[in-house]
Order: structure tokens, then sequence, then C-alpha cells
């Protein structure tokens, strides 16, 4: 059995977050991974959707990401994880990862995927090695779209009140209508602690409901979407895993221990492969949330996961993503069309389409099948193609 | 005013038409032209449907149009008049038109489009001037498909023992439903022909009607769809042609005495351009019936002239016209793909989708949209993007 997860009863005297400016202490973890399986063939398992552009702003989704998060946590507070075959896209696009100041790489690359828990476990650990304990890290996929960058902060910097008052806190997103496609997370009592007024107990979490579940929640006033935004002290952290799953946190520790030094290839060649594969919502938020340690801060801001198509599509201004010169519609003003390899591409009325032309694969599918892209991808697989993968 | 067309009373004592193996005197005249513009992009002007293999079958439709009409004309009976811009397409997939045993070229090539009576016209008027004036020509556009190959060579054999009767014969398709996409020829009584025991006075020609008037017209039994085949003397269409249009009669004429000589190139460089611009059925075949010299012959074989990719799909044994290996569907069956990329098509969940991908183009509709894709090729036009087209 576990041990009883730590609920936290005397806030750490912390300085005050600051209002605007980094945070200091603060580290914005983001893990990169996830093959986006719904957005074949524009995302591929080597060419995954975080180093897209899939909104048309001229960042990809990584930097999107980092570029939210560095106001909040300094230019050199930014680490990213990802897996050791995306490394070199994810140091291309953000060089700035290789080095701080003081020559520490902010780029962890994983051996292999291993889920989310070791993913932000290792990065957690090494921050506490280079920084110490007051360290507070919020973690933040690189797929994730945002529409609202005050809000966004402005959460943040409560829920970093709140992790510093040894809470896990989560954003919890004001959802805008009864979405089957993501968690929730249940608000409870307000929490009253200094400089994050916003800041609630969390009742629990739930994983993604029916339509019908969805709305009933949403008609209490207490349920908000999920994002899997997470902030939190390092230390209270590892200590939750240390209580939940001991042979995990310890595996992080020496990870940790070794990153930065000569032996990094050594240990992790020995230790990876060792680490559980479980989910933080599962291995962390869970549980800590029944024992009372979790707390939620509402984000009120504009959030996508962009999970398939049909979510793409709500999210861009104009139904191309690319170049609109290459597309023509007759009578389909809405289909979404992505000329991703150079070639013209007609629509004639065929309504709702979405049509992706890449260099070797050409997907034609509607956005109420968007959720089935995965098909395709399923079949291609059975056929051998895992070039098209 | 025209003169009133010349209607046969005598008919010439011609030898019986054999049953069986190539017809004494009879031309096969095949004009190959026409952009295909609703089979867009898979035609294009450059390269336009009748030079594709769009039934699987591994011979072009071209190809497939003189292989059936060798039977009948014999090996050095077939002529081909086609664009100058085609003509070295038609030569390389045809090499046989290039030289008969007389040395005598079968591929006609006009300096630029001047419609159908141009095109038959010169035909009938070098074969008159090759093989004198018993010759019968028969006329047989490059791009229709058939199936019933003996139903199609009676229809034929009937149709010229009515041409040497004196007659303009038309072949009457029988209609499988009131399509509007065709024009519909009307029959009277029965000629009594020696040797033609099927062919009918033809009362006169409707253009494409509206469903109701062509549901009607079935309702007669007295309508066939009008396929554009003619059967006649070269002689008897030259001299309808001098009765209705003598200029555009001595114009071919002229032509085709120059034709096999020195002077083609100056004459064509002088003669073509001044020819009218008209369809033989508004030139000859109108008129003529209304005067009571055109005749019908019944053709009881299945038969399509391929306009848009509802009447491709209709046609093909699978939905797939290329390497199926390249093509994915989920959750639909019917999806028509076809991959002339190279590239691999998923079409996830679109019912009644079409989907062409070429090298340059890939255009997405559906069989119930097919004629509007003439609409995408407007619209590349208007772009500036003629290279498409």
């Amino acid at each position: 059995m576990p041990s009883e997860p730590t609920v936290p009863t005397v806030p750490t005297p912390d300085a005050d977050v600051p209002a605007t400016g980094p945070i200091p202490g603060f580290h914005a973890v983001v893990p990169a991974g996830g093959a986006g399986t719904r957005l074949w063939p524009l995302s591929r398992s080597g060419h995954p959707k975080f180093l897209h552009d899939l909104t048309g702003s001229g960042r990809t989704l990584l930097q999107a990401t980092v570029d939210r998060l560095v106001p909040l946590a300094g230019p050199e507070g930014v680490l990213v994880v990802t897996g050791h075959r995306h490394a070199a896209a994810v140091a291309e696009q953000v060089p700035a990862l290789l080095a701080d100041a003081a020559g520490a790489e902010r780029l962890l690359a994983e051996p292999s995927p291993r889920d989310s828990m070791a993913a932000i476990g290792l990065a957690a650990a090494v921050l506490l090695e280079r920084h110490g304990d007051d360290v507070v890290l919020g973690s933040f996929a690189a797929d994730q779209v945002i529409d609202g960058t005050a809000e966004f902060e402005r959460a943040v910097r409560e829920g970093v009140a709140g992790a510093r008052a040894g809470y896990v806190v989560t954003v919890g997103i004001r959802a805008t209508g009864p979405s089957t496609a993501f968690g929730y997370v249940r608000s409870g009592e307000p929490l009253g602690l200094p400089g994050a007024p916003t800041v609630h107990h969390a009742l629990g979490f739930t994983e993604k409901p029916d339509e019908e579940t969805a709305a009933a929640y949403l008609a209490t006033g207490e349920y908000r979407w999920n994002a899997g935004m997470f902030i939190v002290r390092a230390r209270v952290l590892l200590d939750h895993l240390a209580a939940q799953l001991p042979a995990l946190a310890e595996g992080l520790r020496t990870l940790a221990a070794a990153w930065d030094g000569p032996d990094r290839a050594t240990v992790l060649a020995d230790v990876w492969p060792t680490l559980t594969k479980i989910a933080i919502d599962h291995a962390i938020a869970e549980p800590v949330a029944a024992a009372g340690g979790v707390a939620v801060v509402p984000g009120d801001f504009a959030w996508d996961d962009i999970g398939d198509f049909a979510s793409l599509g709500g999210l861009l201004a104009s139904p191309t993503l690319g170049d609109d010169a290459l597309v023509l519609r007759v009578g389909a003003p809405d289909a979404l069309v992505v000329p991703g390899g150079g070639r013209t591409v007609s629509v004639v009325g065929v309504p709702g389409v979405v049509v992706v032309d890449t260099a070797d694969a050409v997907l034609v599918t509607t956005r109420a099948h968007a959720q089935s892209v995965k098909a395709a991808v399923d079949g291609w697989r059975e056929r051998g193609r895992d070039d098209l993968l």
C-alpha cells in the first residue's frame, strides 16, 4: 500500500509572487511528446504535432509554448523533456535550451517514452539538484494552444503561490461546452491563500465523460476542464512520488544526481528502462487530490489541445493551413485544407471536408469523422507502410 | 438559304456487307478532340481524356476505339483526326497510323480546333481523294467506351448497308435510363433495306433534355441516345455539305486535293483558318434528318462517353483507377480514388467522395458534384494558373 499523501498544513513563508516579470525560483517544464495520430499525415511519429505551426502563427506549438512561459520563468527558466529522436528538432526550434549562463542544458532527452510521470519527475529531480529545495515547477504540454496571455499568466502566478503553500496546483480551464474530449477537475472551497484569491481545493478528477455527464458537470458550476497543467514545488512532487511509487522516485533521484556529470549516459542506460510507465494524473494527481493535497486555480482563457482536425479547424481564422494561393474551393467554403505538398488542392462541393496534402500521403476526411483518422494510421501500419506513420 | 438536302431514292447496287471480317470500302474515322474538362485534373488540355486509360483496361480510350474498329475497317482502314498539339501522342499510342501499305498517313493533324464538321469533313474529303466515290466512312469519337463488341459490329455493318443506300446513318444507343447528359434521336418507320433489317428512318434529333422530358421520350419507345456516331458515304456527306455550307465544302475539297502532295502545309495555312466552325450535328444531321435523309440503326450495347467522374465511377469494376496498394478507405467503400501522383491516398468516412491525385493538382469532389468540376478549371484559369489546365 502506498503511504498516505502528504497534506500541507502550514504554508511555507515564501516571498510574494510578483504581479509582473519572471517569478523567482519558478521553472517551466514542457513535456514534448505524443504522436498526434489523429492529425496524421500532418503529424507523424518522426515529426509530431508539437513541431508544427498548426495555427498559422509563424511559430510551432512548441515554440509558442516556450514563448508563453519565458515571461513567467525567465529566459533561462524553461526546460523541455522530449524523446531522444526529437531532441535535434527541438534544439533547432528552441536553440536557447542548449545552455544557460551556468552552462546547464535545459533539453532533457529520454531514451524511450515512459509516460508523463517519468518525464515530469525527471525534470523535477534535475531542477531540485540544480536549484535546491525552494524551486517551483510548472508543467505545460508542448502541444496546447492558448489565447489570453494575461489571464494565463495570472493563473500561473496564483498557481505558484498555491505551490509555495505546499499544494499540487492544477489549472482548471473554463469549459466552453460539455466536451467529451477532455477530463474534468472539480473545485471545492477557496483555500484563502495570500496572493492567490482564486485558488480552491480540488475535490477530484474525472476522465473524459459522455456528453450527458459533461453537461451535468457544467450545470453544477464546480467543474472545469483538466488541461494537465501542474504547478508544484519540486520537493513536494518528489515527496508525493516517494510515498506513492518509491522505486520510481528513487530511480529519478539517481538519474538526476548523475545528469550533469560524466556518468549520465551510463546511468540513463541502467535506470531509465526500469522506470514505471505511468501518467502523472494516476501517479500523483488523483491520489493526492483524494487526500486533500491538490488545489485548482481557474484559468479563464481560451485553450485547446488540437486533438484532431475538427479541433484544428475551429482554431484557424481561415480554413487553409498554409498557402491559400494553392487552394480553390467551389461550393465548399468551410473545407479545411492543408496544402502541405506544394500541389494545388481543389475542392468542389464537399461540405465539411478536410483535405491534407503532404509529400507522400493525401488524407481526405470530414470534420465529423476527425476522431477516426487514427484508423487510417492503423490501416497503413497493418499494410507494413511504417514509412508513412 | 441552303439548298434542300438530297434524299436518297434509289439505293446504290453495292455488294452485300459481309457478316464478319473487314467491310470492303469502309473506313473508320476517329475524331480525337475535346478537353474532358469535367475529368480534370486527370484530363488536361495538353493530355486530354482520349489519351488516358480511364477504364483500367490497359488501353487508352483512343487505343480501345481503334482496336474496336480494326475488325470492321481492316488494319489500314482507321484514320484519326486530332489537334496538332496531340498528334505526337496519338502517333505514339497508335503507331500504325503513320503509314499504310500505300505510304499514306492516316493521322490528320488540324492546325487549330474548328469543331467536328471540319474534322470529319476533312477526313471524308481525304478518303474520297484516296479511295474514290464508293468509300463509306464511319465516325466514332475517340473518348467513348463500349461494352458489347458483337452488337456494336452488327450495328455498324447494318449502318454501312444503310450508308450504301445513300443515308446518313446514326447509331441510336439503347438508353438505360432518362439521362439528361445525352442528346436523343427519334426513330420512325423501318427502311426495309436489304441486309439492314433494323435500320429505320430517323425522325429527328433533340439536345440534352430535362429529366421529365427524357422520361417521356423513353416511354414512347421511339427514342434512343445519340452517341454522335455517323456512317455515310463520303460522297453523300460532302454533297450534303456542299448543299448546306458550300464554302466549307469547297475549302475541304481544296485541302484534300493538296493533302498528299507537297503543298499541304501551305494550303492548310491558307484554308484551315477560314473554315466554318460548326458541329456536324447542326451542319448535316439535323437539316438532313428534317428532309428524310437520316437513318438510325439501333445499338443495343453498353455505351458511355465518360463525361465526368460519376460516369467514370459507374464504369469501373473497382473504385480505384490505378494502383490499389496506394489507397486506404475507412468507412468509405465507394470512394472513387485516382492515385495518379504516386502518393498514398487515405479516405476516412466521406461517402460518395471522388479524390484525384496528380503531380501538381489534387481534386476532391463527390459523384453528385461531378458536373461542377469544370468550375474548378475555370477558377484556376481566372487565377492565371494555365499550367494546371
